[in-house]
């Protein structure tokens, strides 16, 4: 039988200004499941002023010289390299308490969740070292002052509070979105489980694949790092709301204005819809996900079920399949295979859930747990095991406690009620949760549940027999949504696809005339000044075109015989083409040409039909017909370039870019008829692929 | 000659829980041009906690009763009444030392913000109560488990904290952005200018425009209102960054995690670009700008240039030019025709500014002003004038005041520079500005600026001779971009389009099976059940439509034949579609069928062509050509309705919505060959129109 590993004494050292620094004798640290001494750490001799001046000074500049797309390459041979190395953490997780299905969602989610960000920052942002955001604005009539947005790097450090529940993850989730947002990060690990994130670092540094500066680590106390923050610097903090009460008032971080998200544990509820019957699946799927919740990482999860709201007269076979099955969950050693839950991570944690577990029992009465399991492997006194245990409270809309009072560990409580409008009210006594489910089949349950808990959750799961085989479950965050919520879960936001990375940099507005808001953007804005050249631009290479390069078409006139033609080859009759009597009535007051008519007309154009570098018109944004076009009205186009974006080569492909022109259609009047953006695939003169 | 009017003593009262209350006596407050009394204020006896509840449980749910848009036709008719009141705002105005050029951009601009907003509602928000956000995130491969973000109004009240300098425009704005959110507002106006503010409250309660409780007031001191603040509330507070400072460590504020938003005074910088010479219109252009800061409110503007950043060696001619201008500056009584700059808000107010005067001194001097000037009108004494001040700084890198101290009134200090980067860097020495502005012609300057300013600027006015006719100037804020900055600006935002109106809104992220995700959000989600009907989809009305209706058409096949009439008949003979030889070597190695026919014919597959409630096709959104379409292959498309939005009717125009209807083209293998979206106008069955 596999128990759990006993290593030297580990000596997990910080990484600050470039070199490894290892503390003098500090905190020593015991595992979880038998209590023995497993690592020492201290911070003592770090200089905090200085390792944010590094930051600043050497990691900052380092990230911001590389563009978002040599950031996400940077990162996802990141998580390559991570990958390979998964082994060794989760040798270093089974300290913490945590099983190897544990330390799934804290490693591989975590590495996972570095390529998440390296294919959303290639997916959705430019090749640019900042990113033009909205449309543009047109600010006076005439068309020469007009105003976007710009987001761009703030010039400070990231520093990172991270919880003790997810060593890796956590860390690298704030890293992915501050590397992606291109600012340098500190990590702060809680002491409890700080030598596996220091393994992680350990590898990060080594692996060479960040710039330098770009992550460092203080192991141990945090000293006086808040005092030498700045108003570039930001902190972002997961942990207990007691502790971010604490710091978001620090002297400098108010008198600086530096920004701290917050993402806090939270009374997360679970409702189990009125019109679930006990035999439906969504019954069973119910039991299933509280259960789970209630043992995965020991209930030691921000995101956790805390509060399962059911209708009162389900309470009995609720409690009764939930007792099924936990009784199923085998406690002890993590590192054996038989082994469901493992231990919380210290022996402190579980005097301070049996210390809440207590309060809690003045309000509501132990229906689950209460006597001790037994414990394959493990030591029951110096090990921090705890059993299961589920509450029930009868009067919850009058009691206090389960809305209040957080047991971190696996427990969670029961809450009855008679209607959905109850249910909501339930849920929202929390005052603000990370995340909440609603497991029903019925539609408009759902509907009217998601309504009522939007304003109080950060995210809620909608849980049914169509999307259970796929579903990732209550406690997951993702990194494409929002993770954090409102009030007691602090008011942050992680992840949130790329709006954690937004929060890295600094919005600003400028105002310009066309031409020069074109030069600072490098996209084209309507209005500036275009190039025109002889060579026509569908002959030009990706390097060759330049946002602006223009063409001007010859003209069309548009004819009854045209739009008659296209009416049978399309198969398109409507009445506005065809029917003299119905278009007379119309919006148009006669016969006008189709809009795909126009388009097709525009692109014969404006297409040099010759074999070039231009491969294929993949897509086309933003249509607006602004004008009908009728029989002997005379078109022409204008082409121009609005945007380049260079495709990460693949093997065995041809280097491409994707070049975004505008499009606008005008009339013999000078009128606008169309306008648009197509997207087009364009050669590359580089001949080399590289991975 | 006019002078300033002499009013009865006013009463301004507060507006709370649904009636005027009058406080007893209390402060009283001068005029600032002859220092006799004006009015008198008092909040004594005011339940702020009992306010904050109404607000909470009458005004937010009836706002939230209300769609975007009925929001918005809400806030367009309500500027249209205070619109036909303005001249008695512009009479109160002058008491407050304001010009009527001064009071301009505070009353109209502050009904003109509540137009921005009421359109920007209208035409980027959907007519519903939620705000589906962003793109439908697939979170597993088989399609049966997706996510999206929803926007949804915080159930709280929003706490309004303004600024004596703007008190219609302070207070429109914030309410704006609130009600269109969601929220109620409860103002508290600053003192000194709180029975101007008082006034056009009196108007909105008297409108009837909004529904009760949406607006309540508070004039004189806000008592313990920040004690009874909870979760779903929040703080937008406009003011000094040291009052920022202490109200936002309130002990309810940082249990509760209460969002405050801050927007701070900063020392705005305007850069006069290096390539400018003294004959440019871009060297009076900077002059014009830089006196027009100083002066305009009498400087009293959180935006003002306060750091003028010249080249060293433009310094004499920059004092010369401005010393000319600023002499033209008449000071006085701000009723009478020939003043062009009134007084301060305050003697008080004066006496800081003239402290802050006396400590710049230690690292400046005094280059323009210093003498008073004739006062036309007004009592040097009990009025708070002060005359336009200019200082030089010689050493601004390594000066302190200049980038610290703001002297809150007609001030500014020249700056010198040798090198653009030291202009930046000495524009990033403030710490964090809520705007900046660069005068140059020259792109590649303007360019390096911008981009060195980016960081520290919540916005950036580009200034030249091609966009000073349309440009709203320096100290402008626009309700289209942001206003507010990072760090010593305060970190917070206003405006900013709708991202102000997000501010409002808790983001929910929504995971569940398409059907369920369709169902909450009214949006078609791919993968959702939809409904056919034997009825075509172009034969129902706006109001027969639901999301989900759906249409599956015919096939056709594709033939050669089509693709070469198409080619004729469009001119677009690009080689993949006509050249044999060409096509082998491209992408698709074989000739295939033109994007734009695939388009066509599919449209020609599901356009139902009789007169009918489908009135025009006048967009497309999204396409994405996903495989090629080659001879022979057989194509049919589905349609479905995604979103319905109903649009205003105008007088004599039929009443119409718009339909957004998805649709997606399959081969014969079931392959997706063209996905997008398509817009078109559908008739209304309501015959009537309104306002």
């Amino acid at each position: 039988m596999t128990t759990l590993p006993t290593p030297d004494i580990l000596r997990p050292a910080s990484y600050v200004y470039g070199t490894w620094h290892a503390g003098a004798d500090g905190q020593t640290l015991v595992d979880a499941v038998y209590g023995r001494p497993v690592a020492v750490i201290s911070s003592e001799g770090v200089d905090f002023g200085e390792a944010l001046r590094y930051g600043r000074e050497v990691g900052g500049p380092a990230i911001r010289r590389l563009t978002f797309h040599a950031r996400a390459r940077a990162l996802k041979a990141l998580a390559s390299y991570l990958l390979e190395r998964k082994e060794d953490y989760y040798t270093l997780n089974l300290l913490t308490g945590a099983t190897r299905r544990d330390g799934w969602v804290d490693i591989e989610g975590g590495i996972g969740t570095l390529f998440s960000y390296a294919s959303m920052a290639r997916r959705d942002l430019p090749d640019e070292r900042f990113l033009p955001e909205g449309q543009v604005e047109r600010l006076g009539k005439g068309g020469t002052f007009v105003g976007r947005h710009l987001l761009v790097p703030r010039e400070g450090v990231a520093v990172q509070i991270n919880a003790y529940n997810f060593p890796v993850w956590g860390m690298l989730e704030k890293l992915a979105q501050a590397f992606v947002g291109g600012m340098p990060s500190f990590v702060k690990p809680a002491p409890q489980t700080a030598y596996l994130t220091e393994r992680v670092v350990r590898d990060i540094i080594a692996s060479g694949l960040l710039p330098e500066g770009a992550l460092q680590l203080v192991t141990g106390e945090p000293g006086d790092l808040l005092d030498h923050l700045e108003e570039q610097d930001l902190v972002a903090f997961t942990g207990s709301a007691a502790t971010a009460a604490k710091l978001k008032v620090h002297p400098t971080i108010v008198a600086r204005n530096v920004p701290f998200n917050t993402e806090a544990d939270s009374l997360n509820a679970s409702v189990l819809g009125l019109t679930v019957q006990p035999g439906d699946p969504e019954f069973a799927l119910y039991v299933k996900e509280v259960a789970r919740e209630i043992t995965s990482k020991a209930g030691q999860k921000c995101t956790a079920i805390r509060r399962a709201i059911v209708p009162r007269d389900r309470v009995e076979e609720v409690v009764e399949a939930l007792r099924r099955e936990l009784g199923k969950v085998t406690l002890g050693d993590p590192a054996r295979d038989d082994v469901r839950m493992g231990a919380l991570v210290s022996t402190g944690q579980r005097e301070r859930v049996q210390g809440t577990l207590d309060a809690l029992k003045a309000e509501t009465s132990v229906v689950i747990g209460g006597e001790e399991r037994e414990l394959l492997g493990g030591d029951r006194e110096k090990g921090a095991f705890l059993d299961p245990t589920v509450l029930l409270c009868e009067s919850p809309l009058t009691a206090r406690g389960p809305h209040e009072l957080e047991a971190f560990g696996p427990v969670a409580t029961l809450l009855p009620y008679d209607t959905l409008e109850d249910a909501a009210r339930l849920a929202r006594m929390g005052r603000g949760s990370l995340v909440g489910s609603i497991v029903t089949f019925d539609r408009t349950e759902a509907t009217e549940l998601v309504l009522g808990l939007s304003s109080t959750h950060g995210r809620l799961l909608v849980l049914n027999r169509e999307n259970a085989g796929e579903s990732t479950g209550h406690g997951s965050p993702l990194p494409q949504l929002k993770h954090g919520g409102p009030g007691r879960a602090g008011s942050g936001e992680e992840l949130a696809g790329l709006s954690g990375v937004r929060h890295h940099m600094n919005k600003v507005a400028v105002q310009a005339d066309p031409t020069t808001l074109t030069a600072v953007t490098r996209e084209y804005v309507p209005g500036a000044q275009v190039r025109e050249d002889v060579v026509h631009p569908f002959r030009k290479t990706f390097e060759e075109l330049q946002v602006g390069d223009s063409l001007l078409t010859p003209r069309r006139t548009v004819t009854e015989a045209d739009v008659m033609a296209f009416a049978g080859l399309s198969g398109d009759r409507f009445y506005a083409h065809t029917d003299e009597i119905g278009a007379r009535e119309s919006l148009f007051g006669r016969r006008v040409a189709h809009g795909y008519f126009v388009l097709s007309a525009a692109a014969g154009l404006f297409v040099d039909p010759g074999v070039g570098p231009v491969l294929a018109n993949y897509g086309l944004e933003n249509l607006r017909f602004t004008e009908p076009v009728g029989f002997g009205d005379t078109i022409r186009a204008r082409l121009t370039v609005q945007s380049k974006t260079a495709k990460d080569p693949r093997p065995s492909e041809p280097a491409t870019g994707v070049v975004k022109w505008r499009v606008d259609v005008t009339n013999q009047n000078e009128v606008l008829v169309a306008t648009y953006s197509i997207l087009t695939l364009v050669a590359r003169e580089v001949g080399e692929t590289h991975a």
